[in-house]
């Protein structure tokens, strides 16, 4: 179905697409609709719920964009060990995700073009706004033991060591590949993970998939924090989309960082964290407070006013969470925050099987997420309330400049 | 922590909640804010997505009320004997549920009234809006067996016969209690049902529960029909929350009808479909409209161009879904629907474990659901791609008729 996928929208995709289909035309002409870029200036506000997040860039969108509402995130283990099928499917990978972000469909046969074929597109978002979606795609350790890539390893890129505490499923852990959707619609996340996981017939599998229904972390300057299951804000002082400097910093792997064909990329990791919501129901608002080092109601961190104001770290609890966290007792230690909360069913013993998942950018997890958690995972008084049970590192590499350019080109392309 | 709630929000509380719920605070107060009527006059654009949907009135909100973008489900196990006990939940619940779905906080102590004792409230869902919260309980077959209530049981509540296909797992069929919350925001319906789990902790367990993510009906007069995973538009022709008469034709409980305590109420019933949408993926767009009796770009039916158009059924194929479904091939059985969309990660096989989860409600089940369902499991072109995996069915009491009243009085007070 891929070879039908064309960069330019088809008369018939953008009739069909109606009135958001036409303007959109219209954007991908260099029109009047305004399209949100990616991080530094992009104002979630100006774009509404329904516009459009610029999908090339220096940087994959998705990392600094300001937080969607909702999350689809996919694992994904190679089938295949034909190099030539594997670069195939990032270039139709990356088509589709260029349609996609923009709102259009997948090829030009959304609503059939063949009535013999089946249709390009699977169709549940027909008619849906665009609703900021950004695919951001990983490179997981394991995809270097293929295709010949064990020198591009970053060094970066370790195999997460085991935290006290951690209990990892299986099914929930590792990946070689791995794709986050964010949208504000949740049927726009979920349309482009499937389709995604569609064209990959045959050449990769689906090995684990999250579903987040709300944010727990912003990337606006100035915005409140969402709150928790645990009903708390946390990691209010994210990286803003609009702090290069800080960016630059923390975030994006610099030219001199490791392997050239990771420069304006970042590295993720994930951790599915279960939250034992029972027991923390039951703990009283003061023991709450002082967990984190904050105050529920506010945000505010103990013995101050409002959310945003600096914390005076020695006034909380040495196992306070914030206090442990934060990057003055880290050496300066700085993660981007895209968590989401999930729930998903119950856990067979009657109680509601819910969490965060996190996800945390930095420029490299041997100075972030690594320290980070070793001291968490040994002091934050937290944990008696939360299990890790799930974990995966990903290298993202850079963005997609242009039309030409295609994910992972700077890995597997020679010219690069 | 339930003998702390109260039924007049606290200064504390609408302080916290800052502007809406000072806004919420004059409505209650019988002042500006515009409430949502549930049903008949309803207007789902003038409420905007943060609006209030009145818990009271004749029937209970949530069933003719204009579908609400996201949903979360839960049924539960009674686990007391204590009929006393049992009929205190009811009364909790109601109270929580009022305040709730009118945006405010459980209890009054939702920011900490005690320090020393767990706050009322969650608080996850603290600064968001009302979003159209609507929370509605239904009575399992299974509570009849208890508290005395074995003469109460109606004949309409029958135990679903065993339909050909299903693959129904235990832990997602049936339960002696459910309540549905719908809202548009996810959190907001989140909250909600662990809330409920909370106060009915050691006289409830949460049995099963569904989080959908999309809704895939509509019950605004003239609006689009949402799409279902396989991209299709179905149940075009539900019932609107406009039309009084088809609802006491098909969905409401008439005096008549059985025991006088479910007069005003419905009937419920939710079916967990599997969709096996990798297959569906690799079937040709012919025969995708061939199985709906549907184009998949208008959702029009076969010959007709826009998706209101009346079908002409005999120009489907005879195993074509819509002819089978329609009223006209049934001597007009008419069900309300309700149903969303869900995906919960992986199935273990590289598939993402996706489908309906279909709410439909009835006057009476064995002229609603059992009937119709019959006749599509035997025949419907669909089955090759859907499986039933899990099924229940409520006795959905009358609405709540004032602040006096609560969930289940009818059934329950010897005054009723």
């Amino acid at each position: 179905m891929t070879e039908t996928q064309g960069s330019n929208p088809s008369r018939r995709a953008l009739i069909g697409w109606g009135g958001a289909g036409l303007a959109l035309g219209a954007a991908v002409a260099g029109g009047a609709v305004a399209v949100a870029q990616s991080g530094e200036d992009a104002d979630p506000v100006a774009d509404g719920m329904g516009g459009a997040v610029e999908f090339h860039g220096a940087h994959q969108a998705g990392i600094a964009t300001p937080v969607q509402d909702r999350l689809h995130f996919a694992a994904f283990d190679v089938k295949t060990d034909d190099r030539e099928a594997f670069v195939q499917l990032l270039k139709d990978w990356t088509e589709a995700a260029r349609r996609m972000t923009a709102g259009k469909p997948v090829g030009e046969g959304a609503y059939g073009g063949l009535a013999e074929a089946p249709p390009d597109d699977t169709g549940e978002a027909l008619g849906l706004k665009p609703s900021r979606l950004t695919l951001t795609i990983g490179f997981g350790p394991s995809l270097f033991d293929r295709f010949g890539l064990k020198d591009q390893r970053p060094p970066a890129l370790v195999d997460l060591p085991k935290f006290p505490g951690d209990n990892l499923e299986r099914s929930r852990t590792g990946g070689d590949l791995c794709v986050q959707a964010c949208a504000d619609d949740p049927q726009v996340a979920v349309h482009a993970i499937r389709n995604l996981a569609r064209i990959g017939f045959g050449k990769v599998a689906v090995r684990w998939s999250q579903l987040g229904f709300g944010k727990t972390s912003s990337t606006t300057p100035g915005a409140q924090t969402p709150r928790n299951l645990f009903g708390f804000k946390d990691g209010t002082r994210n990286i803003a989309g609009t702090e290069t400097d800080r960016l630059d910093e923390h975030v994006w792997v610099g030219a001199g960082d490791g392997p050239a064909w990771m420069t304006g990329g970042s590295y993720l990791v994930a951790r599915r964290i279960r939250m034992n919501i029972e027991t923390w129901d039951r703990t009283s608002l003061q023991e709450q407070e002082d967990v984190f080092g904050r105050d529920k109601r506010e945000g505010a961190p103990v013995g101050k006013a409002k959310e945003h104001d600096e914390p005076f770290l020695k006034a909380m609890k040495p196992d306070a969470h914030v206090r442990l966290a934060h990057p003055d007792s880290n050496d300066g230690i700085t993660i981007l925050r895209r968590g989401y909360s999930f729930t998903d069913g119950t856990d067979g013993l009657g109680r509601l099987d819910a969490g965060l998942f996190f996800l945390a950018y930095q420029r490299d997890v041997r100075k972030g997420f690594i320290p980070l958690q070793r001291k968490l995972a040994a002091h934050d008084a937290l944990n008696e309330y939360i299990q890790h049970v799930g974990s995966a590192v990903f290298a993202v590499p850079p963005g997609v400049r242009d039309s030409g350019d295609w994910w992972g080109r700077t890995l597997f392309s020679k010219e690069a």
